[in-house]
């Protein structure tokens, strides 16, 4: 599949721009570097959209929902029926994502990808139905490979629909009862790692709950010695929703739109996204460190340093959502700021 | 000195509202814990306003500037002239917190307590001079008992007056050239730590900027073996932005109007602060940790965990302003979330 859409080259972020943003920082009032990551930010941000003095208005969320076979072996603390539940939420409103979106006037997108409790057509969710649910990877592969160019196609749709929005921001988030299970299996065949260094409690798994979720995905990684690379790992352990976000966070790094990550499972479908066209990697932005176990392996794995740490696991986009208005402030401050000479400021 | 205005009762937080946004919550469409620390500030919030629904939108800052007899020592990267310089900075709208302050909507409020490099009446800038500068504290105490006490009044009075704008939240903020060396021995002889353990690099000292800091807080502390308490180090040590911020606080506890804390400077106050008077700590937020090397040091005294830690270190209120999007989510999601039994989604 060398010849598939998602191993095209990425765009390269441009250097002269984060040059002239890393000077310009350099004669605002202030003690060089007092502002830290923020001007590291505002410097990313000017390297990614070839300007000296970059903005983070339009923001686009695409929030991916979809079911997994491999709920049936009980592995959420939730039922199976909340998926299609949450759907109508996002619809109305209610979901933490939505209140946030909200909040930050960014442009909401909720893609309905298959649920077992089918919530129909809703006002303002995206119908693009692959299948009820993917398969009990434990028993076969979560989906074909057709569901799966499928999936990755329509998280690339999303992308260029927000591209045709003039966003400055895509922000991938995912909605999916038994999904920590489905990204811990898919970490675990990327990473080479046992099931205990990443499977985390997810929506509320007590010890015996993640002992369990370790069995299933030990059972999952035992089917996969004859699997060939990311791609394969992917549709044999992934899920619509994961799938789409790779599929999204690869169109996205080949279109110049900067991507802001959110949790565990989004940075699950980065990784596989990283594995399967590098060039991904440098249109990645990390916005928090999750409460969920596994996360920050596949963090370490991606040399990633989020910028918030505020125990949320709760997924939909939510901590990249929380992380939007520091990038908004990084470049108001970049852009606003007085020089040394404008406010006729001494220096050091 | 038992008498002071400073000493009487602070507010206390009302348990039943906390009580009851706990269990708001609990009841909201998300697993139980799932947005982290964003729920922590919500129930903070609603004990702080008393209501099970709170809200952070009228934000007052307050900038208090003034200057250090204690850069003749040479413990700045930047001369003297800057702290005049930074209040038309202020004034005009170039410095961060001004970028900020308009980003966030925020009512700032810029204080000169005394400028050797004076610059006279500026518009937006309130005039509540008190002397050009401190004395060397390495020679003289910093300021007299009844400059003491005039600081702190000017503190309380911009309190009173952010109350008088309905103000939900309190920040103040500093700029004062060779001001984290008047911290740094401050928060020494509170804590009984050696300079080594807290002096910084401030504006940008190197090592050897630092070592000479650390000889000159040494000195100033070598002259407080009579010193009694916090109000007389205070007095000997700090300035009159620190004896300000230390006021205001204390009015803002009095007053049920809950504190966001910037970084090393403002948290060395709000030791001081809570010194003169332990209910102050009940209204304090942390907004985020210091690149300074002595704030990690005042947050454990003070039993402070930030929000963020983004490597700032520029004071000016910058780090807490930051913060304020945080507060204001977590207020948005706890108040517009919708329950589990509102959206029909079921639960665990």
């Amino acid at each position: 599949m060398n010849d598939a859409w998602w191993s095209r080259p990425c765009a390269a972020a441009d250097a002269d721009a984060a040059c002239a943003a890393r000077a310009r920082q350099g004669r605002l009032t202030k003690p060089p570097g007092s502002l830290g990551k923020l001007e590291d930010i505002a410097v990313w941000w000017a390297a990614r959209q070839g300007t000296e003095r970059p903005g983070v208005e339009r923001v686009w969320i695409s929030v991916f929902a979809a079911d997994h076979g491999v709920a049936e072996e009980g592995v959420s603390a939730f039922p199976q029926a909340v998926t299609g539940e949450m759907l109508r939420n996002f619809a109305t409103g209610g979901a933490a994502i939505a209140v946030l979106a909200r909040h930050l006037g960014a442009r909401l997108d909720v893609v309905n990808l298959g649920t077992v409790n089918d919530p129909g057509e809703l006002p303002d969710v995206h119908r693009a139905v692959i299948a009820p649910t993917t398969a009990n990877f434990c028993e076969a592969p979560a989906m074909t490979r057709e569901q799966l160019r499928e999936a990755m196609q329509v998280g690339a749709d999303r992308v260029a629909l927000a591209l045709d929005h003039d966003a400055d921001l895509f922000i991938g988030g995912e909605m999916g009862i038994g999904n920590t299970t489905a990204a811990t299996a898919l970490s675990c065949a990327l990473l080479d790692e046992a099931p205990e260094a990443l499977a985390g409690s997810g929506t509320g798994l007590d010890d015996a709950g993640i002992a369990r979720k370790c069995g299933v995905v030990r059972r999952a990684l035992a089917r996969q010695a004859d699997a060939d690379g990311a791609v394969d790992y992917l549709q044999r352990l992934g899920g619509f929703e994961i799938a789409a976000l790779a599929g999204a966070y690869i169109a996205a790094a080949q279109a110049r739109l900067p991507v802001l990550v959110d949790g565990f499972i989004t940075t699950a479908a980065a990784l596989t996204a990283v594995r399967l066209n590098e060039g991904v990697r440098d249109w990645l932005c990390f916005s928090h460190r999750s409460h969920e176990r596994g996360h920050q392996r596949l963090l370490d794995a991606l040399h990633a340093q989020p910028l918030l740490d505020l125990d949320m696991r709760l997924g939909e986009a939510s901590g990249a959502a929380v992380a939007v208005p520091l990038l908004r402030m990084a470049c108001a401050l970049h852009r606003e700021m007085a020089t040394f000479e404008q406010a006729g400021v001494s220096r050091a």
